[in-house]
């Protein structure tokens, strides 16, 4: 931030507020507090019998990786319309959700992924914008070694061990770095 | 947003940008376009034998009514440290977290409830800076008519239903207005 969205000054400084604890950006010229908070990613593992949807991504980061569907939560939306979103966004696919499966932070880069799980409404998907191929996969099948991001293997590993105990919870993780 | 917080410019224009699905805020000048996402508020409710602790807020909104300790997550922390960190300025109380109870979407205003559960570590508990009171509450004794927020009313009812049947699970809503 090097100018305030209110006024327009330059004269932005990191200060703690009174009452506050923290530093935050504050505009000299009109006193406006620009707090800056963690962002939410939503998604959710379509589900087929045995198989779990994932999309192949077409752009960066981890281009060309498999991942489970999600993406930024926007505003005016609950998780589960976020999460259902992102999978038609990337697969086309309509899921009706079950569950959250798993919640796992990222304090290093300010993100929160939520990941529902849910039985696909039909086998009618397909690849959306930034995806350039979608399948299903069994357990057996995963490219366990081509999983785009550390929150995909979080919930793919917790969707198959529930699903051996015949009983799904949420859980929640953390990549520290 | 009246200015452009990367260059200064006021010329910031709502529109789609390339390969995108809704408007944003873009600044005509150096094209950065600025995002606008929910804000997570993260809190836990602390637990001791039959009770449950609550904080009486002295700030508006709701300056007086209680509440599940809770606010805003901040950068550069886990979900579960947020919880922990707002039950300790809220309480000056320390919890084990024992999982999320509820999730909770209020797309009106752009907000995620996290709602963990945990037990107090032990009865060292006192009013925060932004807190007047502290209480211990059993199930009969919750002032529900001076309940602060719908958030805690639902954490509050699915903690004692759950806490009957003898298992906890995380329960998903959203105040939809």
């Amino acid at each position: 931030m090097k100018f305030c969205s209110h006024c327009g000054s330059a004269d932005i400084r990191l200060k703690i507020p009174k009452g506050d604890n923290r530093e935050r950006y504050i505009c000299s010229h009109c006193n406006t507090i620009h707090y800056s908070n963690p962002k939410v990613v939503v998604g959710c593992l379509p589900v087929w019998e045995d198989k779990v949807l994932l999309g192949k991504r077409s752009i960066g980061p981890r281009k060309g990786l498999w991942n489970v569907p999600a993406g930024f939560m926007e505003n005016g939306e609950t998780v589960e319309e976020g999460a259902k979103r992102e999978v038609f966004e990337e697969t086309n696919a309509k899921v009706e959700i079950s569950g959250l499966l798993t919640l796992y932070s990222i304090p290093r880069i300010n993100q929160v992924y939520m990941h529902f799980f849910g039985n696909l409404e039909n086998l009618d998907f397909s690849a959306g914008m930034e995806t350039s191929d979608v399948q299903l996969f069994s357990e057996a099948e995963i490219p366990w070694d081509s999983i785009a991001f550390s929150s995909s293997e979080f919930t793919l590993k917790h969707y198959f061990a529930d699903r051996k105990k015949g009983s799904f919870t949420t859980h929640s993780g953390a990549l520290l770095l």
